[in-house]
């Protein structure tokens, strides 16, 4: 039984948008990654995703209205402070965007593929652990 | 579709021992919970949970041995400081204490007890969400 300190992880990660595995339960994973810059565009069919930040801070963009305010299809955003998650749902369209490193903490099913429905050059099909 | 802020959140936080929901995601919940004292020993028959340090610290005390060095039996614990997180197995059988008042956010199925296996005064059958 051994506890995970968050900083000592992160200190391992000399990239960006590549998630380590850093913890298990009830199937599902804790990653630790760096954003940096935009990411692709995508959702995924069926995990929702939290997104913890620990250190820095980014933006969440959605193509899709989020309140009831927005017109349908209008892209809107949300930014993270440390000390701040957000669930993203199943399904909804969304990439994060950091302007400055960000370090982030997500917990998601252990069959979430970082990029979703999308293969590209951000696609990282198998995690290691840390 | 909203951001939580883990501050925020605890301000609203006067007791302790008693989780409330702040998300939830593919059968999960997010909790956070205000820790002082000594808790129920207890474990979960099926049920993984991991503790995050907010602020604070406490420990993790296991009545198990935890590691290959100990004897079997042997209590043995482990310190949580912020940023700091742990999961414990199901079917492990645990306590957290803390000396002074701790903040944490747990990550557990939406099934799970705080109590696990015992009811007790600690025990509280129906989280709140704030």
């Amino acid at each position: 039984m051994k506890k995970i300190n968050l900083s000592e992880k992160l200190s391992l990660i000399n990239d960006h948008w590549n998630p380590r595995i850093v913890g298990e339960l009830n199937g599902q994973y804790l990653k630790l990654v760096k954003f940096k810059g935009p990411f692709t565009w995508h959702h995924h069919e069926t995990e929702d995703e939290m997104f913890l930040v620990v250190k820095g801070r980014f933006r969440m963009e959605f193509r899709e209205a989020n309140d009831n305010s927005s017109a349908p299809g209008e892209q809107k955003e949300v930014w993270l402070e440390p000390g701040e998650f957000m669930v993203v749902p199943h399904g909804v369209e969304h990439r994060p965007v950091a302007d400055e490193e960000a370090e982030v903490l997500l917990f998601e099913p252990a069959s979430t593929l970082n990029t979703g429905n999308v293969r590209d050059e951000f696609t990282v099909p198998k995690l290691d652990w840390i």
